[in-house]
């Protein structure tokens, strides 16, 4: 099963460059990960919770170095059309899905927003329906938006919040896409 | 049918409140058009050849005020679920679809990546594969990446193109959802 994500940090500052850098940095050197970074964004392809690992960590890193700092992330799994690997083969529905806790806090407190995609089934609106609660289960859940969900809390229980959403919307169909904007520091965050 | 886009700008900047709020003002106040904008993005509903024109109008502006400016937005048409909306109901495929032609020339070059979602059929891939070909004779293709399809022109052309995708599919499926990355004056493009 290919999986991965793309992913941008976006840090409103004149110093961007040297917040980016070593925050992809931070995501140190995984041998069991393919890692590749050019103008627009940096792919990560491996398993998905070791994945959703370093993209957190990468974010972690930028957000800690202080300001207003927005990941944009794409998290595909299952996707059929892959053009540069040979592996890539159509998955049926994950057979197994069990609710990850969110580890150890960060300290950052996020604004999230993401929307949810089951590809190949006609029924995918009720997959989404069930995944969302699911999400309010976990207590990150904000509210709904036209177009996609907010969250919020601190980083890794909103990152582990999309984590298991991606993977229980897994058990319905093979390629599943969750797409989140995550800000931190934005001045105008509503109290 | 209800559709309509949540896009956000993202100024590498110091003085980011300065490049998005004037940005997000040069939309105009359209009566067509309901604008909403929290911390997180602003939504635009609407029809879509005027929800596509509005955004690259506050995306042509916050890149002319200078420097590392991103676009992140999300188009979506025939979405079945949208909490607030009595008049939204799932919609068949559209009927008919005319290629646009680009208007006038921005001045403004810029890259991009968009990943394509027709969503609720098991032929989606088949969808995405046509549309992206429809993109090539665009001349606005540059190449696909794992998970996306960048693209590369002058703001127009790269916009004209994606509002072409998200028309030309909503020819096989209701609902349609384009998400897009652009980047104007990225220091690791390459050359």
């Amino acid at each position: 099963m290919f999986s991965g994500c793309q992913f941008s940090l976006y840090p409103m500052s004149d110093d961007f460059v040297n917040v980016i850098l070593p925050a992809i940095e931070a995501m140190g050197k995984p041998d069991d990960l393919r890692v590749e970074t050019d103008d627009l964004s940096t792919l990560v392809v491996g398993p998905p919770h070791r994945v959703f690992e370093v993209v957190t960590a990468a974010y972690e890193a930028a957000c800690k170095a202080g300001g207003h700092v927005v990941l944009s992330a794409l998290f595909s799994r299952g996707c059929p059309g892959e053009p540069d690997d040979p592996i890539c083969t159509p998955d049926g529905p994950a057979e197994s899905f069990r609710q990850r806790q969110p580890g150890p806090t960060t300290g950052v407190e996020v604004d999230a927003q993401f929307s949810l995609y089951p590809l190949g089934i006609s029924s995918y609106m009720s997959t989404i329906a069930k995944v969302v609660d699911e999400t309010r289960e976990s207590g990150a859940l904000d509210r709904s938006k036209n177009f996609c969900t907010r969250l919020n809390g601190d980083l890794v229980e909103v990152m582990t919040a999309l984590e298991n959403a991606f993977n229980s919307a897994a058990r319905d169909t093979g390629h599943v896409v969750i797409h989140v904007t995550a800000s931190k520091g934005s001045p105008s965050k509503k109290a």
